[in-house]
């Protein structure tokens, strides 16, 4: 098989989706930022009892699912219904898992705005800690599921999917 | 010790850099892409003779540095004064280990903007390859070296630099 | 009755939107822009007779439009048909009242879109005066109607509708 | 007194500051968003324990302070050294106080951008709130302070300030 | 006739176009670099074997079609369903003729779209090559053909079509 | 001489300019508009008196100036201290003439800027008079003058500088 955006002569190019018909397409992407379990007690401690940092990390990756297509120079801008971020702590990882869905009505799926908005309130989380650590270390980003469009759905290997 | 970012009511703040000196510095950050062994040798062929898919990554990692402080929210916006994006193929991931350096004259560092440039073009290289493969895994984004400023150097332990 | 953009859990999200048809849904805002009588008349000076000062504003309004959901976390970026920005001076205030109509085919309704146009442009005739009144006030920025979508059409009281 | 962004001939211009030395600069904004006491109630309760909603508003209100230069047509790109956002819900309003403050080393002031960052945090208060009141009133957007410069420091009117 | 963009008051707005039908719309501009034949030579010598030059040119303009309407202060937000940009050599300029395709479902053209793109890729030319000959001049943007909406197909002159 | 932003390897790389000293910094660039003397005459009418479409153009052009390092890849973000837009009916070409001039005190210039400034002025002008005419064309985009820097300064030959 040959890759999607590069033509017969290498030139990179967008895909063409004009011609697919729009429907809902959901997709599910995972992130992990690892570091010391000290490190992770004080971004706790941060956090309690009203604390900003995983609402800081969230609302990152939020609007940054929105600037997908002005970051990935081949992604299609488009409309998103729906944008959730989940971050939870993982004592064994150390650290946190971080979980993006976004959902569109569209001619073509929103893997790259989940991985997105998982990538970037990953990195957030790296800013708001690494004064105190900067040996932290954003670890196994990668899509879990998609669904909807023509190639069907797609589920991640347990490996991935954690706990 | 605390969180830079977050007072003791709790609340995500910018750092005030007002007080410090202008000074040079630099960060390297690195990210890795893993992928199947197929999809390496696909993509090394999209990019042969004059492909434009690593050029496309490198771009969309230069762009997105200058984009750090629009997508981390308490990231202070900075002059930038060099970004260089190394993107080297590595059978034995086997994958794709992407470089990011950035240098500012400025009161504070760009290790962020080294993080996210190397981020954005392993995400790059994710959106091209992913009508081939979907298990694509950006891993190991972590911070390789900085220099400047007052709390001095770093580099990251060997583990983390690879071969 | 709950806020809508907090989860059980406290978490800000995005509303799902994706179930809901798409139809026509339009909203108008208010801002007004109070500042000394002189001020006023140094403006309608600069403005006349071909002077860019509220040609500033509407663009900056208009442009603003297209960028709420870039400003406002939990926004969906939403298709744009059409917006208005209308600035008259009011000597009684005395200055400004700027009104901004947005029109929208979607799931979710232009209330926001409408206020950071209207707000926005406030702010830009703020920018042009300031260095001869920093006191100038903007105020009553708030919805005035809103029509289309379940939650069915919206109009302010006459007390914030003016003259 | 003329307007310092129109020419002679009408035409809006940026104000050249490239003979203007680097100095600290400070400017602090208030808005206020009035609301019914049934609303600021229900805002305190999805605020509490740990919820996103002041949170939400803060980050967009220090993101906005960045995205100035790109909102308002004739202001400056400057660095920022620090925003900060203060929200206070005032149960004599009903609703909420909004205090900005954003410091700066450069050329001219960054009153517009304490403004705009009040703006935003005020504006992204009302769209969490609206479902569930459409009468929110944003008002009394206002310089309280700014030094630094050389057309000096700055004071509001003690009735601006507020409690 | 009259400008669209502007009422009969003078005032500037956009064009409402949520009346319009959604249909498939595509547009072709144009752009040419013309430069010396020596400059010409060098850019094919930095781009050969696998030179990153005309790549970067196609990226920046494939990524500033998605930019449009944040640039034109009156276009409309569009969904863009594929952007191509075709850059070729032009010994006989000497330079190079850009040209770029975008293709919307919408209910207006993408004129100004592929307009941006081929001016953006032509300026990203200029940028690589200024510092062996700042007397590049980019000539001759203009619409070649457009197709789709009601006010029906264009194709421009074969003067402009060139070779 | 080879590409300065070309490496060794062919590719793409911002230049460091880390080293070089910060000084004051000016580029003018020029771009003509042309298009059948009766549209010029239908602008002039709907510009009369107090028409926003020279103002659109003008606001566009000042606000691309601030966007040139988002949307030219390897350009650096600058501070930016002035913009000046001038656009002059030129019933001989006919058409309009749009001069753009940028000032920085960086350690690079601001080409580029006065370049995009100049484009997205002309973009403008298309866009608000393509329903009456489609053949307008974007002609002679160049550099008029530059001063400040190491490179010395620039004056473009007598032919780009018109009339």
């Amino acid at each position: 098989p040959a890759l999607s955006h590069i033509n017969p002569q290498g030139e990179a190019h967008m895909v063409d989706v004009s011609h697919k018909p729009i429907t809902v397409r959901q997709a599910t992407a995972v992130a992990r930022v690892r570091m010391q379990s000290t490190t992770l007690a004080t971004i706790a401690a941060g956090n309690a009892p009203k604390g900003d940092v995983l609402a800081t990390a969230r609302i990152a990756g939020i609007m940054a699912a929105k600037q997908t297509s002005n970051l990935i120079p081949l992604c299609h801008p488009l409309p998103i219904q729906n944008v959730t971020i989940d971050i939870a702590a993982d004592p064994d990882l150390p650290g946190y898992r971080i979980l993006s869905t976004v959902k569109t009505k569209s001619e073509t799926g929103v893997e790259m705005e989940a991985l997105t908005a998982a990538s970037v309130a990953a990195l957030t989380l790296y800013d708001m800690a690494k004064a105190i650590e900067k040996s932290i270390v954003i670890e196994s980003i990668a899509l879990l599921q998609k669904s909807g469009g023509k190639s069907g759905d797609y589920t991640a290997d347990s490996g991935l999917m954690g706990h």
